[in-house]
């Protein structure tokens, strides 16, 4: 049975991005130290194998636990789902071969023909709604689940519309002060538990089930 | 060496405090549902062994990891520093000795004598701001740790002066969707580590240190 997941990294104070990380920006890290600031919240991303391979970061990297999760999540992953501005961002920083070997479905107003890449990658452009692009991405996802990729607007939408049924929360040791918060708006009648907690020196995993 | 700190349970959105749970509201937990998201904030809180005998709920409790931590934090705790807010809906609510058996030191406009509870509770009332608290509550501290018990408000003006070397977060499966943000407006060039996460199935601790 297809599952629908997110698994994000926050800051301490509830940011997945920091203030000055827009696309207008995004050629300028040092503009109100966006680059610094998401780079502490990265940095352990940054040290694991699968993620250097994915993003052709160069050989090399921690294999240990932080980076066997990352590989559970890239394996259990059938299909992607994001918003327009993170493809846009992505599209201009992901390599030609895209890091995840999957369809994607975009959500934008925007029509354009699928896209595919190199590895497996093919971006479907969705234009009405995210209920369209989750039963578009249930189908493609065969027997494997289908990840809620971003952004933070995405997933609180998903979330509220009762869509999700696990989430992953990696809490980094970073504060940002303002940024994109990652949880904002969430219906206070959405029951959750905790699946599983495991920590680490670098980042605290904790990963929760939707309780229906 | 006396060490700062605050111990604290957050929602999964950042809240320590659900909307609605105000001194007006105090005597209608129905109102905004406050008291049923408090609930599910505090759950484990109010099943933990000590917890119990220090607000005199009654007998019994759990007795393990959890309401070790809880110990752990009690006996640690030398001295209070609190917000005039949190202190008024305490005296309300607190047992005659009141939870703390130590010297609470509140941070308030008000002049008022210092007020002596059964137990070991004294509250003394400071007026010149939260330096003059703390400096205060580090003698009264001998060689225990201060902490820093609330709410939000004292918590952040605490960490943003770097006057905070420790805290604990309780990371409780709950969304607030409203209420007071735990962290708002937190520096961003606070440098942290991660001290120690301890998974639990009811609640995630994890305890930072900060880095100088």
């Amino acid at each position: 049975m297809t599952k629908v997941f997110f698994d994000v990294a926050s800051s301490l104070d509830n940011f997945i991005a920091p203030e000055g990380m827009e696309m207008e920006h995004m050629n300028d890290p040092e503009y109100k130290q966006w680059g610094a600031q998401w780079g502490k919240l990265t940095s352990w991303l940054f040290k694991q194998k699968i993620f250097r391979e994915n993003l052709r970061l160069g050989e090399g990297g921690e294999t240990g636990m932080d980076n066997q999760l990352l590989e559970d999540t890239f394996s259990r992953t059938g299909v992607s789902v994001m918003g327009k501005r993170m493809f846009d961002a992505g599209e201009k920083s992901w390599p030609e071969d895209a890091p995840f070997h999957t369809p994607v479905f975009v959500i934008t107003h925007l029509e354009r023909e699928p896209w595919k890449r190199l590895g497996g990658t093919t971006f479907y452009f969705v234009n009405d709604g995210i209920d369209s692009a989750l039963s578009q991405a249930r189908k493609a996802a065969g027997s494997r689940d289908v990840r809620i990729s971003g952004g933070a607007n995405v997933i609180q939408q998903y979330l509220n519309a009762g869509l999700v049924d696990e989430f992953t929360v990696h809490y980094s040791p970073v504060f940002f002060g303002h940024g994109t918060p990652l949880f904002s708006g969430i219906r206070k009648d959405l029951n959750t538990k905790i699946k599983k907690a495991i920590p680490s020196s670098q980042v605290t995993h904790v990963s929760y089930e939707v309780v229906k």
